[in-house]
């Protein structure tokens, strides 16, 4: 009853015979199913009520899987994924063992590339498309791209290379004026002020029509029309800057008119060159609270979908407490400027923007230039903050070498949602930073393990003369407690319990909330630990810490990051090799990747849970009781 | 008498008093010192001959260092150098502790911003600026960039970004048609297209100024000269690309005519606005071998000057051994393509592109949009070959991860340039590759040590379903012997010398021909090991290695990439823990960066030459005749 129309639609073939009257009902199931579902799951909410017109018109006029379809970021493709045969699991989306909230390709055919990052849509499209020609296969490939992803690199990259190229490529810019922020930039204002030639081109495209209704047109009338009919019959606009990189353009079409759509979308499809369509979107469209505040429903937990009020928890998070670090900082040095890519909010600097506007940056998605700006800053004397997501920082890997460590500038990397990310599966996961960036010479990597160490860090940061990154992940700050507050000294960890166990567990700040909780299982079992927070990933006093490893017999290393390239391992090598007395073991991500699921269950299927730490001390004990070595 | 201007000038305040005719000979002088010195130590020649009266003009019309330059990539600042008191030190260039071929911010006031990887130079220069003005302090920052450079995503992300920013910002495109090769891309062509507007445009110019001569200018002319006057009197083109991004344009310039060039650069000077200077110019400008055939002479060895001619040698290198290995797996399978990013003659695949043009994409100075555009080949049913250097596929660590790892996309990555690179400096060394990737799940990671390896890799990489990095250095091939010949075995390595002795060393295969060389020196001393070629640095089969290594009294791991993050002291943990009676000792690059030099003198710096490892091996000898564990 509540979805008469959307739960008989097993693949897009079935839209084909819908009148308007039950497309227009079908957009309505489509955004209530996607509001509850989002509400008790928790997901990507403006983004995908933005496209449900534009996705159902896409599937009505392309024939998918023959037509490959690739979501750019893939956080507007739940009406995709209903439409595609997904509908009856689509209650399961961003859950363990559920649906994924982004295209997958092993999820189902009509999913032709998977997404999650940004800017890689026409890329990726263009290579499908590549492969289809060379292998004689037909058939069209669509790049749904956002505005704010256009402003990635990549994005960028792929047009000018895919403008002089297949004739089958079809790019459909999403405009919605939004990243994930606002979207800024000069490409941004640009399609603003494309959108607002739209009246004019409407009045051109109607001279058009006129001009092509009279047998014998003149010469010169010819000439004058001569430049609007460049390609499609119809809705192109005169030279931009799509057309300068090889294009045809057409549009900006209304994003929640199907039948305008559709109409557009079957000239496109016969069309023999490449082309852009733009089309304009309203985020959070259909639900009020999301259409006035698409950020804030952009990504967002479960929420009452009356009055869209999210649960909200009695725990400081780690980004709060950069957050507040990091104002505490600028309040007395004004060469701090903080830099986001699009992830104002996210990142916790919606604060700072809001103190500091002029020292603020958001320079839209695009991560390289982001910290290669930063890299400029600091040469000109500047200290800049990068605050950045770890997953989006591989992004940026050679400008952190190049254009920051290579030339000893203090540009310090805020890096949140380090190690285990909770619901949006693999591509965002946390868990590289530490390996990608240790070997990179002269570069300090810290972890904080609550507020107050997120503080001292910062501070620290602050006054070294090369790069810092400080990491830490999506979760409440651990309470504090009085070994929080030591003064930070350059390479060293501290106790953050010490009575005299046999058993020592030392890990990385990240993960110091369930080795906590391990700790206290452990005494409540009656087999006490101590526990130490390493503090520093890079540098990292040896001596120190193998003077602190030799009291006990044996040292566990807990890591929220890969074991390949990690520090755990290397660590327990060390005081094997130093302190051949005690034993020592190491535990952190082995080398897969990890799906969705909450953080607890990713440390589960990670074995890095409070319970698998307890499990791995017990076993240590058992081995010093047997006095075995390993 | 040569260098009679040149060696007068100290800093660029001594160009103000030349004459024209001094600038001409200035001009002269300077490429000869050019094509000399080139001629003798190698270097960059095309690209640092285009720019000669470039340069000349921006030093005498901005006043560095108060206004700053940074130079993209970095290969055209040798006239810079000399002109910002380095003329005597030039000789030293691209030499062990001489004069980096790149901007240094160490070596002078005048480099600002230390380039060496392509199109960083916009975001650094809006970030300079951005700091001199958050610091109230006043001056011009130009970048100067190339049309290939121009192709990079972050050249574009910074062009959004600051677009809409600050006035002070000047963007020399110096349009020469060429990245190494002859660009590819839209935004080439469509730069092509702004010069052949040219004419029209100085035509416009023309009328323009005497429309402006007309005290009473009528309305209605007004209106049609309204376009061209926007920003700055005189050269302003219409609306293009620039302009879209919030830029105004100038241009295109004779970038050879030092007077128009000034007359230009000084009203760009005064005016208020971010602009972009569009300059043309001829790579090899003034030496006509270099002229006609840029590409060779653009990062080229010493040569004789009188014929161009470069000193042949009688060895296979690794990047002619991979261009074969190619053309024979590609002539019986059709799903090989292969992609460059604007290096189609340093990778060896010019071959490749010459047989199978359709097969074959230079997809210009975008290593992240040929990874993900690879992906995109790949899901579509293809088998790309990815050919790029170890240090650009930095620019491409997430999408290696996300558009070809997580979807297990057989791409083919072949790292030339990996380990210690020749001649360019820090910025050009691959010491990274295996820590950046061996923490990827899923990717296999080979060494070859000679041409048939290279040759078994590819092949057995072309077979994976998975991502394969084939990591290999630039250096001739070691002469081939029996042992290379051994089918390939997934993670297992060869012994390519096996004499019974007592201790065994086992290399990655950049660094074969060091240990191979130590070896030898180590039986002339009566002192024979064995040495063992991994193969594999990801798949390693551990059972398999340490069976090899049980037999001996010693181990020595060699690797030629970072120690941090690398396998060389991973698998001296291993054999430590799992054979305690064999000791294990491990070499690779200490982390620090590795200045220029020869591939010996880096290596030698990094303690890894074949006179290093024989010590090594002494030591572990002389560990083993005192019966002691290290």
């Amino acid at each position: 009853m509540n979805h008469s129309i959307l739960s008989g639609i097993r693949s897009p073939q079935d839209l084909r015979s819908l009148s308007n009257i039950e497309l227009k009902n079908l957009s309505n199931e489509l955004r209530k199913q996607i509001i509850e579902v989002v509400g008790t799951n928790g997901g990507h909410l403006s983004s995908n009520l933005g496209v449900v017109e534009l996705t159902i018109a896409l599937h009505r006029v392309f024939e998918s899987p023959q037509d490959q379809f690739v979501w750019d970021v893939g956080h507007q493709c739940y009406t995709h994924k209903m439409l595609t045969g997904r509908f009856e699991r689509f209650s399961t989306i961003r859950k363990k063992d559920g649906l994924s909230g982004f295209p997958k390709r092993e999820e189902s055919p009509h999913d032709s590339f998977d997404t999650g990052h940004s800017s890689t849509s026409i890329s990726a499209a263009y290579g499908l498309l590549t492969a289809k020609k060379l292998r004689g296969e037909p058939g069209k490939v669509v790049a749904v791209i956002g505005d704010g992803a256009l402003t990635g690199g990549m994005a960028l990259e792929a047009l000018s290379h895919a403008g002089q190229g297949q004739n089958d490529l079809v790019v459909i810019l999403n405009d919605n004026k939004m990243s994930i922020s606002p979207n800024t930039g000069a490409l941004s204002e640009y399609l603003s002020r494309l959108t607002m030639g739209a009246s004019y081109q409407r009045f051109r495209y109607r001279v058009d029509r006129v001009v092509r209704s009279i047998p014998l047109i003149g010469v010169f009338l010819a000439k004058i029309v001569h430049r609007m009919k460049r390609g499609l019959k119809g809705l192109v606009f005169k030279d931009n800057l799509f057309v300068d990189l090889g294009f045809e353009y057409v549009g900006p079409l209304n994003g929640h008119n199907i039948e305008e759509l559709e109409k557009v979308l079957r000239d496109v499809r016969a069309l023999k060159r490449p082309v852009v369509v733009h089309v304009l979107t309203r985020k959070g469209k259909g639900y009020s609270l999301a259409e006035n505040d698409p950020s804030t429903f952009h990504g967002i937990g479960p929420f009452c979908i009356s009055d869209g009020k999210v649960e909200k928890f009695d725990t400081t998070s780690f980004t709060e407490a950069f957050s507040r670090s990091l104002l505490e900082e600028a309040s007395h040095d004004p060469r701090i400027v903080a830099i986001t890519a699009a992830m104002a909010k996210g990142t916790g600097l919606a604060a700072f923007q809001h103190r500091y506007p002029d020292r603020f940056f958001d320079v839209g998605i695009a991560e390289q230039h982001a910290v290669t700006f930063a890299g400029g800053l600091a040469a000109g004397g500047m200290r800049p903050v990068v605050a950045i997501y770890s997953t989006f920082m591989q992004r940026a890997v050679d400008q952190l070498v190049h254009d920051a460590a290579l030339q000893k500038l203090p540009v310090v990397f805020a890096l949140d949602r380090s190690g285990a990310v909770p619901d949006d599966g693999e591509t965002h996961q946390g868990l590289f930073d530490i390996a990608l960036f240790r070997p990179v010479p002269g570069v300090s990597i810290l972890a904080p393990a609550s507020a107050r160490e997120m503080s001292l860090m910062l501070s620290w940061a602050l006054g070294r003369d090369e790069p810092v990154i400080i990491r830490y992940p999506k979760a409440a700050c651990p309470t504090e407690q009085s070994a929080f507050d030591l003064p930070l000294e350059t390479g060293k960890g501290v106790f953050t319990q010490r009575d005299g166990a046999d058993i020592l567990i030392a890990c990385t700040g990240g993960i110091y909330a369930e080795v906590h909780e391990a700790a206290n299982m452990l005494a409540r079992s009656s087999l006490p630990v101590d526990t130490y927070n390493l503090r520093f990933i890079k540098p990292l006093d040896e001596d120190f810490l193998v003077s602190c490893a030799s009291g006990y017999r044996a040292v566990l290393f807990v890591e929220d990051g890969s074991e390949t390239g990690g520090i755990a391992s290397d660590l327990a090598s060390i005081v094997r090799e130093r302190l051949p007395h005690v034993l020592a073991a190491s535990m952190a991500f082995p080398d897969i990747f990890y799906p969705q699921g909450t953080r607890q269950e990713i440390l589960s299927f990670a074995g890095l849970s409070a319970v698998h730490i307890y499990d791995e001390a017990l076993k240590l004990r058992s081995y010093i009781a047997a006095g075995q070595s390993r």
